[in-house]
C-alpha cells in the first residue's frame, strides 16, 4: 500500500492478470483486464507473452492505454501475464516496472508479483551473499532469483521451494514457455482468482477483470495454493498450510471494484453492509446523505437505506484526472481539493449534511472538504467513516506511511473531529466492519492496521526501527 | 454537438474560459478552468495569453493535462483565455485547434468559440469572395474574419458588426490586447456566466469552473448581451435582440456538469425532477432503480425519491477511460460495452430493475447493457429515458447525426423497447422535461430535436439536403 | 539568410521543391527530394500533396525524416510540393511552419516559399487596412492573401497579378487541385531549376534534389519566369521582366551543395576556383593547407591544386550534430567549438598551416579554430577566405545580422587578423569572386553584402532604421 | 561488429567513457565524450553516476543527444560512467542498453563493455547452472555475475577472479561507489586510453574523446591491464599476459575517428599511408583520385600524394542522415545509395577517375556507386581499397556475417571487379596494410578476417557451425 497525498487515501500496490488460451488474442485480453484493474495501479503497466517458444514483454510508465498504444506485444502467443502498478516516487523507475521475464538454467520465465514480501531485504542480501546480483528493488527479482537457484526438478516445485523462504504477501502470476502458474500465499493477504474463457482460463486479481473479458468466474485461488496450467487444463497444488488465514480487510474497504467478489464476498455487500452499520451505530440524523465520491458511495447508499435519510450527491468529481496535473501554488489554499472535487450548492444549501467516505489517514484532505460543504452552505458536516480509526502501518504493501503520520495514531476521535472541522465524526468499530463483511470471525481478516495484531512477523529495518518506538509489533 | 458511437451519445463540442486579473497567474487559472469544463470537449485545448504588448498561444491534441503538461504559455499575462474541443474524427486535426489568434488591421486578435455557424458555409463563401483565405474549418475563423473587414472604429464595434451577419449558435471569449470580451448569441444556445476573482473576473462556459478557480458567480451573460472587460471592470451591451430565447435543453439533461447552473436553474436539481417526473409519467414499479453510470445517475435518485423504489449502483463504470483505447474485435459482442461498463451481480442477482439514462440516439449500446443486467440475473429491466425521443438533428452544435440514424425518427417507443430487449420503456414527456427544468414556458428552451420547432433558420446544405426527404424544417 | 553563432555562419533560410507525376508516388518523392536540400533548412520541413480533389498537408519541427517518420501523408496523389526552413528562434513555430493550405475562392491552393521580400510588412499593412488577418508571420501568407484577392480570372494570371506588388526575393512552388506553379522572382535571387522524372516533372532549389530522385536536370527557371505544370506538359511565361539580373553569390559561397549546378555553373567548380584565385592572391606559403570542415574543403583543394601545397585533413568534424545539443558553461573556454571540430595533432603539428574558411560572420568562431590549431602543434595558421569581407546586411533572406555585428563592417583585414590570432588573413577580392564563378561581370550576381550595392529597394524598418546610420543603401 | 547493409560496411559495436573528477561535471563530460563516440554506436546510450553513495543511471535508445536532451542525471557526482551502442535489429531492445548498474554483495557497481566474448554463451550456461537469472543478452550482464560470485575480498580482485574465465574482447569501464576502474583484454582487440582532466582522469575508447573533453592524452591502456582511479589517483595492474598482442586492425581502416591516435598510431597516419601503399601497389593511372566519403577520403588524399594525381570531391555525401530513413521501394534501383550519395559530374565528367575506399564487405553498394559514377560521366573508374579482401568472419565484435555473405569469401579479385562494375580493382595487401600502419610485424593486429589466423578460441556454436565447412579456424 501506498499513501496518496491528494485524495488521502493508502493506495493498492498492483494488480496481476494472467491467462493461457489457444482461442484467443492473449495480449489483448490482458490488455483489457489489466484496464479493468487499472484502479489497482495507474504508474506503470507491462505484457509478457509466449507462443511456446518465444517469449516477449512489454513495459512501460503510465496508464495501460498509453503504455500499450503502439506497443501491444502482436506475436502470436497462446499464455500471456499481466501486471499494473503504484509506487512510490522514489522508485518509479522503468527498471522497476513488471512482469519481469529472465533466462535461468530451465529456460525462460516471466513473473508478477502483487504485494510485498516482509523479508524482501533479508533474502536479497542472503542471495546477494551467494553471488546473484539485482538489477531492479522490486521484490519479483528475489523470487526469480530463489526459483532459478532451486534445485528441485521441475518448475512448479522449484516455485514451491522458493516460495518456503519468502514471508509476507504474494500473489504470483507466473509464465514458462508451456504453462501458466498462479500462486496465493498461505495467508491470502491479497486476492486471486480463476474464470474459464472457452476452452482456456483466466487468472485475476480481482472478479472484475474476469468480467471485462467475457469469462467465467470459477473459484478464488486459495490461500497456499498453486494452480498450473496449461494443455491439460488446471492441476492444483497445496504449497503450504497456514494457521491464519487473514486477507486484506482494505480490499473490501477501499481497494478492490465494487463489482468484484472477493473470496466469496461481494465487495458491494460489503460496503453497503458497512454503511448501514454506519447508521445503526452512529446514530447521526440530518437532512441528506451525501459520500465523497467514488469510493464512499455505496457505504453512503447504505447508510441512508439503514437510516431512511436520503442520498444526495453533494459532492462532484472531476472525471478527467491525469497523472501529471500541474499543482497549485501554496498559497491557493484548498486548491488541490477544488480542482477534483466541487460541492453541489443546489444539493446542501441549509441542509444538515451526513458525509460518508471509507478512511482517513492524515485528516488534511477531510478537513477541506468540510470546508467546502460548509462554504457552499451546508448547516452541519457529520463525517462518518466505513472503517476504524488506522493506527499501524501495513507491512504486507509497500507502507511508505510510518506511524507518527497517521492521525489516529496519535490523535483521540474527537480531537480528529476538531482537526477537520466536522460537527460529529463516527469511526465504523472493527466489529461492526466484521460483521458487514460477513466473515465468521475476525481471524479470517487481516486487521492490523486497526488493531496492531499482525498475522505474520513484520520487518525490522528501515524506518520500521522507528515505530518500534511506538508499538510492539505481535508475532503470529 | 456529436454522435458518440461508444456511449450512444450525442456529444458538447466545446468549452470556453477566459480570464482578466492583474494578480492572478492566469495561465494558470485557464488551465484549471478548461480542466472543469473538460467533459465539453477531450479531443484538444489551447490557451492564449497576453500582457497587453504580446500575445502567445499554445494549443494541442488531447486532454487538457497532456496538451500543457510542459507547454503552459509562461510569460507574465494578465488576460487569457482557452478553449476545449471535441470534434468528429475527420477535422480532428492540430490546425482546427482553438484559440485562433490573429494579426489584423486593429491589431492582435485571439478567439475561442463553443457553437456552431448555421449559415457559416454561406459567409465563408462571401468572405472568400471578397478576398478572404482560410487556413482552418473552424467557425472561429469566419468571425475573426468578419470583424478584420470591419470598417467600425472600436474592437467592440467590429465584433457587433461582425455578429449582425452570423447565424446559428455562438459563445466567444475574445482578447485583445487589453480586453477581455464575451458575446452570447440572441437565442442564447449556449451557456456562459461571469465571475469574480479576487480584483479580477472569469468568464465561463459553466459555473462549475468558476468554482474551480475558486471564482464567485456573478450572473449569466444574457442573450444577445456583450460583456467587456478591462481595467475600468466590465461593460455591459446588447447587440441584438431576440424573439425567441431558445436555450440547448440538453445541458441540463446531459451536457452540463451537474454541479453547474445555467440560467438560474441547478443542473443538479433539473435533473433529480426530471427522475421524479419520470417516475411519475411512467409507474413502473420493480425491486430497485439503477443507472447508467454516470449522466443518468441523478434522475435515477430522483426516481428513487419520487417512488420510494431503493436506488442502489447496479453498474460500475471504469474510471480510467483514454482516448484511443484498443477496440475489440467485431466477433466479440458486447465487448465494447463491456470494457467500459460491469454489471454488478450482487446487486441486480434476482431483482427487477428501473434503469434509468438520459437519452437514447441509436439505441445499439442500450440494447447491450440491457443483456448485460439480464446475464447478470435481473429478472426484468425497465427503462426510464429522461428525454423524450430524439427524432431531428441539432444544427446547431455539430450535428453528425443525419435524422435517418436516429432510432426514434424511424421507430415507435414500442418498437425500440423490442429493439434494445427491455421489458418496459419510458421517455420523459416533453411538458415533464420542462416542468422539470422549471422555465416558465417551452419557448425559452429549444426543444428542436424533440419536436422539429427549430428556432432559427438551419442550413440546407451537406446531407441536410437527405434530411429535406425525412421532414420539414420549420423557420421560426 | 540567418546568422548561426556556433559555426558563425549565415544560413539559407529555406528549400522548395515539387512534383507531378502520376506514375510515381510524390509524397515519397518529395521527402527524398526535401532531404537533398536539408542543407537549406533544418528547423521544420512539410509536404501538401493532391490527389487533384483533395489536398493534405503534414508540416512539422525537426528534420525530415524526425517530421515524417511516422506522419508522411498517405494518400494516393500524383501532385505534391516541399519545404524545409531554418529561422530564428523567435519565430521558430509550429504555425510558421510551410507549405500553406488554405481555401480561397478559387478552391484550395498551397505555397511554399524560400526567401525574403523585402516589402512584406507594408503589404501586410495594405492587406490588413483591406481586412485580411495573418495567422502566421511568413511572407507565403501575404502571398496567398495577394493571389486570394485578385480579380483576375485564372490561378495563373492571379499569381501574375499578386506578384507585381511584392519586392524582394522570392522562389514559389505553388499547388492547385490540377496543377504544379514554379515561379522565380525578377532579380533571381533564389535559385530553382526543373527536371524529369518519367512521364512527371520535378521541380527543385538545387539540381541535388533531382539526382536524388532520379529525375533528369531539364534548364534552370529564369528569372521572372513562370512555369506551369499539368497533364498538357510544361507551359513557360514570363511575368516581369528585370534591368538587373542578381543571383545571390553566396549560393556559390556557402549555401548550395557543391554536386549542383545553379544558373550554368557548377557550384564544386566555381568553390574550387575561388581556392585557386586565393592562393594566386594571397601568395601565403606553408607545409599545408587545411580547410574549416565541410563547406571549405573544396576551396582548400583548389589552393592546393593551384599552389601546389598538399591537402591536408587537418581538423575533423563530428558528424552527428543534433538539435538541442546541450551546450557546455560559459566558463569552458572554446568548449562550443571543439565539441564540433577536432584538430588532428599528427597532421598539423610543427607545420606551417594555410586554413580555408567560406566566410567570417562576426569572428569568434575563427579565432578559437586558430587556437585549436596552435594548441596542436601547427606553427603558423595562415588564414584565406573564399569571399571578400562581409560588410553589409542582408535584406533578401532573413536577415538577423544587423551591420555593428558583422566583423567587417568596423574592423579592417589587419584588425580583424589581430582578432583572430591568424598569422596572415587574406579576404578573397570580390572580382576574383566573380572570376572563380565565371559569370561575364558582376552585374549577374547580387554582391550587395560586400559592396552595398543592393540590386533592389531595401526595408526601412525595424533595427534597418539603424543600420541606416552606418551606410546608405543605393536603390537600383 | 556489424554489418550495415546500407554502406556495405562492418560497424563498430561500442564506445565507452569514463570520468572521476571532484571538479567537473562528470555526466556533462560523459555526454560530450559520448558525443565524440559516437561513431562506434547510434543506436542507444546511457551514462551511470555516482556521488560516493547513490548511484544512477539513464539508458535509452537513439543517438546520445536524443537520449540525454532531457535525461542527463542531473544529481552531484564526481564519477561517471557511458556507453554508446550499435547492435543488431533483433537484440535493439531497451533492455539490452548499457551501463548496467547493480546491487550485489559487495555493494553497487555499474559497467560498460566494448567487445565481444567468444565463450559468452558457455559462460552463461555455467552461471544460470549455479543459479544466475539473465535479463539481458548482453556480455556485460555475464561478466557482473561472474563479479558478484567472485569470492576474492576486494571489487579489483573480484573483477581479475572474473575476467580469468570470459574469452575474446573486451574493453571495460567499471565504476563502483568510489572507484573508476578501466580493463583491456590480454589481446587488446579493442582500445582504451586514459587522459587526464584537471585534478581528475578520463578513460575512452579514442583519444578523440579526451579531445572533445579538453582531457591531456595520458597513455593507451595495455592489453591484459586495469587501472583503478580514486582519490589517490592511479593505479595499475597487470591481471594477465598474453603470449599474442592482436588489435583490431580494422580500427585503423575504418571504426575509429582519424583523429585517434592508438596504440601510439595515429589512425590519420594510418589510413595516409594505406593510400600512398595502394598507389604503390595498384600503379593505376587516372585523371583524378576520389574518394567514397567520409572514411575512404584520408586514404584517398594518401593515394593522390604518392602518385601526383589530383585527388577531388567526386562523391557528394548528405549530412543528415536519420535513424528510421524512409526506404525507397525495391523497384527503384540505386535509390538506397542516391539518398545518401551523390556523384559530382562537372568534377568527373570524361574523367578517368581511381576510386578509394576502405572496404568490401558484399559488394553491392560499390557496384551501384560505380553505376552512379558511370552515369555522371566517368570514362573508366579504377576502384582500390585500403584493406585486403575480407574472407573471414569476425569473433570477437558482433559478426553477423557468416562467411558466404562475404564476396570474398568465394570470388577472386577478378570477379569481384566484374560483380562491380569497375574497370580495375585493387585490394591492400596484407603487407602493405601492415607497413601501413607501421606495426613491426603483423603478430600485434588481429587480422584473422583476412587470413584466418584467429589469435584466440573461436565460438563454435550457431551458423558457426556452417563456417566450418567454408574452413578451419585455427585456435592461437
Amino acid at each position: 500500500m501506498l499513501y496518496d497525498i491528494q485524495s488521502d487515501k493508502w493506495r493498492e500496490e498492483c494488480g496481476i492478470f494472467g491467462i493461457f488460451a489457444r482461442q484467443e488474442n492473449v495480449a489483448l485480453n490482458s490488455y483489457w483486464g489489466l484496464y479493468a484493474l487499472q484502479h489497482r495501479g495507474q504508474e506503470s503497466a507491462g505484457i509478457a507473452v509466449t507462443d511456446g517458444n518465444v517469449m516477449d514483454v512489454q513495459r512501460g510508465m503510465g496508464l495501460v492505454n498509453e503504455v500499450f498504444r503502439h506497443n501491444l506485444p502482436d506475436m502470436p502467443a497462446h499464455i500471456a501475464i499481466g501486471h499494473v502498478r503504484y509506487s512510490t516516487t522514489g522508485s518509479s523507475l522503468l527498471r522497476n516496472t513488471q512482469p519481469l521475464l529472465v533466462n535461468y538454467s530451465g529456460g525462460q520465465i516471466s513473473l508478477a508479483h502483487n504485494g510485498n514480501l516482509t523479508n524482501a531485504h533479508e533474502m536479497r542480501q542472503q542471495l546477494e551473499d551467494k553471488g546473484s546480483v539485482f538489477q531492479t528493488s522490486i521484490d519479483s527479482e528475489v523470487i526469480v532469483n530463489l526459483i532459478a537457484r532451486s534445485t528441485k526438478p521441475t518448475v512448479e516445485e522449484k516455485i514451491i521451494d522458493s516460495l518456503a523462504g519468502v514471508q509476507g504477501a504474494y500473489c504470483l502470476v507466473i509464465m514458462t514457455e508451456n504453462k501458466l502458474i498462479g500462486v496465493r500465499d498461505p495467508h491470502g493477504f491479497r486476492p486471486l482468482c480463476l474464470g474459464r474463457l472457452g476452452e482456456g482460463w483466466v487468472l485475476a486479481s480481482e472478479s472484475c477483470a474476469l468480467d471485462t473479458v467475457a469469462a467465467e468466474f470459477v473459484r478464488d485461488i486459495e490461500p497456499g495454493e498453486m494452480v498450473i496450467i496449461d494443455d491439460n487444463g488446471v492441476e492444483s497444488r497445496s504449497f503450504a498450510k497456514t494457521d491464519r488465514r487473514s486477507g486484506c480487510v482494505f480490499e473490501y474497504i477501499y481497494f478492490a471494484r465494487p463489482d468484484s467478489v472477493i473470496d466469496g464476498q461481494s465487495v458491494y455487500q460489503a460496503r453497503f453492509n458497512m454503511g448501514r452499520t454506519l447508521a445503526r451505530e452512529s446514530g447521526f440524523k440530518a437532512d441528506i446523505v451525501i459520500s465523497v465520491p467514488d469510493s464512499g458511495t455505496t457505504a453512503a447508499l447504505g447508510y441512508s437505506h439503514e437510516s431512511g435519510i436520503p442520498f444526495a450527491e453533494g459532492l462532484m468529481k472531476n472525471r478527467y484526472i491525469g497523472r501529471t496535473f500541474i499543482q497549485p501554488e501554496q498559497k491557493k489554499r484548498d486548491m488541490s481539493v477544488r480542482i477534483k472535487l466541487n460541492a453541489v450548492a443546489s444539493v446542501v444549501k441549509g441542509k444538515s449534511v451526513i458525509m460518508v467516505d471509507d478512511s482517513i489517514v492524515r485528516g488534511t484532505t477531510s478537513g477541506k472538504i468540510v470546508r467546502m460543504l460548509k462554504e457552499a452552505g451546508a448547516t452541519a458536516v457529520h463525517m462518518c467513516v466505513s472503517s476504524p480509526p488506522i493506527g499501524f502501518p501495513c507491512y504486507y504493501g509497500i507502507d511508505t506511511s510510518a506511524r507518527k503520520e497517521l492521525i489516529a495514531s496519535s490523535k483521540q476521535v474527537d480531537e480528529i473531529r476538531q482537526f477537520i472541522g466536522a460537527d460529529s465524526l463516527h469511526y465504523l468499530s472493527l466489529e461492526g466492519l466484521h460483521a458487514s463483511i460477513g466473515h465468521i470471525h475476525e481471524k479470517t481478516l487481516c486487521n492490523a492496521c486497526f488493531n496492531c495484531d499482525y498475522p505474520a512477523e513484520t520487518p525490522c529495518e528501515g524506518d520500521c526501527a522507528n515505530n518500534k518506538f511506538l508499538f510492539e509489533p505481535k508475532a503470529k
